[in-house]
């Protein structure tokens, strides 16, 4: 059994905590954190764990803050660092780094990051459909973000399948999740300035072979980025085989919007409907109308729920960290706990 | 055991039949629709059902059209109403009128009707906190909207306890709900212009006895009317007599911005992490911090999550029109069943 | 001839300094501010003046600022401030602070605050309907902002002609500016804790013998905040009477949402349509089928441009601060300067 | 002198009426509508004209219509068709092409109609940019829409300077207009799944050399389409020459995020600050720093105001349908009028 700790746990971090919990080969070990936010209030049983698992304060300042709003705190993380095997680190971009220096490093324990770091904090960028391998025995392994996360498993499928020269995605993303309140816009198109964006060179730390552009723009949404993407592949195919490719990703969904799945939110309300905790959709959501072939060149649009997606992700990353199962196993060990189709 | 019938199962109904097959002391024998909508098929399980409860026509031409959408649908309504105790019907306004003329009436089959019907629909307006012993052994009737419910659940709280002389309650309301991509306003405040608006003797139907005025505006968010309240009461209280009286109301929920609840989308979230199916709440909210008593007024915000605040009033009126429990049993057991705090 | 500076040309400053110029007894003698903004881009002519009103400094450093950003900076305000009578003080609350006690005081000259800055900075508050005459001769003067000044002309309309005994006022704020990209909320409604809210207080600053109560929520939208408000009168009347009250207000416009005038978008397009500078609305707006009035209770609902309403307000400051006009005939040299109707 | 009617003054309509009437070579004998709105009220004067042009009903019906709502009607378009050299349609789709039918042929007075209209309307379609010579001694001509247009003059100008092998364009389209208040979104991001879109062959009817593929979104916004481009060129060149080419468009403009213009609602902002009527933006605009070259490949965002950026083509259309002039003395004549810079 592996030992996890999650270090910071707002909109990754309760949901990784959860995840973890549910795995039969790994234990949570604790959960750590600095601050009395609602979310963490609300994720916390009435004895003040995580069902069962001790909240720590990510440092002494923390857990005395923590404390001081009447959180039942356990100690600090530092004290029991000894006994836990991965930190998954879903702090702030900036405290990431520092954490790797000062307390998982010296203590020689194992971290998982997330897409917001910088991407020194870890050779391996990490994404279970593109390159589970590469994370194989390594200390330390950056899940990729959201949008990178969903591109890296359609691209994929694709890849595999038919061999892409060039892809260029465009991107319209969220502007704030759900709680984010003081998030904007309220009535704007922001463009990102910056392009290509960040986005397509993040792909190619998962896909290092894949010549992909990207552009993006901010929209006043809460639920779900949504990319446009044509590829161009090196050989014809047909929208069939296409979807075909995207029914055998472990984790991607061909949604229909003949069937009355024909926005974000209307997607949304599915998740709703099926139950997900949270409402949330760990899968990229392909639109099956959407997927259509001009001889070597293939379109079509899907939607990443920005909250969730990352989330199975952060379980794999440790089963290759600690060569524990094979990519498909691990896949599907997490997939089916988690209630993914 | 009594046999329930769902009619209609979209955003009020589905979630009325999710909880009706939770209750011991009734039964679930079919839910009814007419088309093949999204979350018609997102509620399904494989086999067709409703984990169990068989799909119906709500009428032959329904049954046609969700078969030939490739539901499967065991029959039509009207073939097994003798079977059905009461109907609970969630059709849009108009239908429910027609159905009680050439359905229900005509076979002897209780029903109960939700906000959007006509007033004449039933005599008994219904909220189980402010007038459960009305729909005593009662045929048809009516339960009140989600804001009038949100509305008689406060104001009954306050009035059993300090007396309530006038209420002003103004309503800012949610423009559409999540999954109604295609309803504004995208960037516009509405006003009602009826003033006052039919809220106010909407609640005189469960409190007749009420001097209430309100007045509402429509606004682009999705999840949650909000209302600003202001009573005047029979003699002079103070805040934590108040906040006690709506803490022993069992629907309604003091909620804290301090403790990071403090906007509609936080509360929201809250309901995402404790778990809630598809993030609902069932309970008024009120703001603790809004609660102000100025010698003999009391001012306080609360809010009401749209789709999911009848619910648990539909189950309620049923026990009171087989008259087969107490209010305080009923509002009991409906609530624990349904994991409302 | 007064020589009036504008201190800070944002929102409201490049509002007020475009107001001045088109006031034939007063001379804009520059405008200044520290930062090379879209919108000070925007509004100056080609020369780098504001149509050959010269651009100033605030302070050294942001003279510097701007022209390292390649505007045409023709000094700093402290050189000049001998030359001019009356700052209009539109910078953020706090600077203005700091500008009384540093440059206005020690230099004696006059000024004329915002509704963001410090109660303290000045004994009078302003709204031209309510008390002109108190600012009559005085140094320093704060306009109230653009809540209070509609809710001052509305309710000191009602109070002349009926006289009021007390008032709810529901406040449904807009989250931000149409250029403001960074606020939100995107998808929630805030409620103001602080209940009852600041605005009656702010509102008896200049109708001091009034009984008001106010609470507030936050929304979703970019043009306009929407007051529901409720008064209880010291006689009876008619609609009829109320509407011609609010008609024979300079600044009170009457609004028919059955004439194609039903939202808040809908009178942001009239005011567009008649070709209004930056669609400016600096009247309030009353929904004319809102005024409803039940034995000694009136209630209306109206609209308030946010970024409008106070321009008028702080050119008829100044008339009185100098004594240059009568109230009636300033109201009318400002708004008819301004094409208010 | 050419006699212009414009029958349906809506969004269209009325921008375009009040732009013929800037021209010195035309006159614009009439409007004409069949319903009193909220916005026709607004942009009439107080004699019920369109500051001297009278109002028209389109149909007996329609004349009957408005004078029953209070509007001044001269009389019936039909009645003074003769009088008439072009109608510029703004009516809504179908409408259009039944006064093709039913009072255009019939009368042999020639017709401009929009973007909606069937294809079939005319066979020419027209952007000013792109194929001014083609509308040249034409009957019917069809301006086409917004996006098209906006795509149609930015490619033109980057196909002319260094031609085009192939375009990528995404569009995220606004949900609905300022005064739109019952479209929505409020919380959704729609695709379009109809994949390409029908933008592409729209843009080919006026560039049929062009190879483009598009696809779309929609998404909670009222002020401005953004188009995410990615155009695959003839030859190598650099970002600087393609800006260049940018500057050289008359109705494209750049606009800096940089110097603050940094979203839809700050460009908003700048054409509210520099003074166009209704805020409008007749231009297409390209974000400067959004432009990137790799080796052959060029790509950058735009905007396109949906209200306002067709209304100088329809003027245009009209002098190349009468052959009036020259193209760039038309374009020149019709953006000077109008202010477009």
């Amino acid at each position: 059994m592996v030992n996890v700790a999650v270090n910071g746990v707002g909109t990754i971090g309760k949901r990784v905590a959860e995840a973890v919990k549910k795995q039969e080969d790994m234990t949570l070990y604790c959960i750590s954190d600095v601050q009395a936010t609602g979310q963490l209030r609300s994720i916390l049983s009435e004895d003040g764990s995580l069902h069962g698992t001790p909240l720590y304060g990510s440092t002494e300042d923390g857990a005395q803050n923590m404390a001081d709003e009447g959180m039942h705190v356990d100690g600090v993380l530092e004290d029991v660092i000894d006994e836990i095997d991965v930190v998954i680190d879903c702090t702030p971009p900036g405290i990431d780094q520092k954490n790797k220096e000062n307390l998982y490093e010296p203590n020689d324990v194992k971290a998982v990051f997330q897409g917001g770091a910088p991407d020194e904090i870890a050779e391996v960028k990490f994404n279970a459909d593109a390159n589970y391998e590469e994370a194989r025995g390594e200390d330390f392994v950056k899940v990729v973000s959201c949008n990178t996360t969903s591109l890296s498993r359609t691209l994929s499928a694709v890849d595999e399948s038919f061999g892409i020269d060039k892809v260029t995605a465009n991107l319209v993303r969220r502007g704030g999740d759900i709680p984010q309140d003081s998030r904007g816009p309220i009535n704007s198109t922001i463009p990102v300035t910056e392009v290509p964006s960040h986005h397509g060179p993040d792909v190619q730390a998962v896909m290092p072979e894949l010549d992909i552009t990207t552009l993006a723009v901010k929209v006043p949404v809460t639920y779900g980025h949504v990319h446009m993407v044509t590829a161009e592949l090196e050989k014809e195919t047909s929208e069939e085989d296409v979807k075909q490719a995207f029914r055998n990703q472990p984790r991607v969904n061909l949604v229909s919007a003949g069937e009355g799945y024909d926005s974000t939110g209307k997607i949304h309300e599915k998740m709703r409907d099926i139950g997900r905790k949270r409402s949330d959709m760990q899968e990229a959501g392909v639109w099956e109308e959407t997927v259509s072939v001009d001889e070597e060149r293939v379109h079509w649009i899907h939607m990443v729920h920005q909250e969730a997606i990352v989330v199975p992700e952060n379980v794999d990353a440790i089963r290759s960290m600690f060569e524990m199962e094979e990519k498909q196993d691990s896949i599907e060990m997490t997939s089916s706990s988690m209630g993914i189709e």
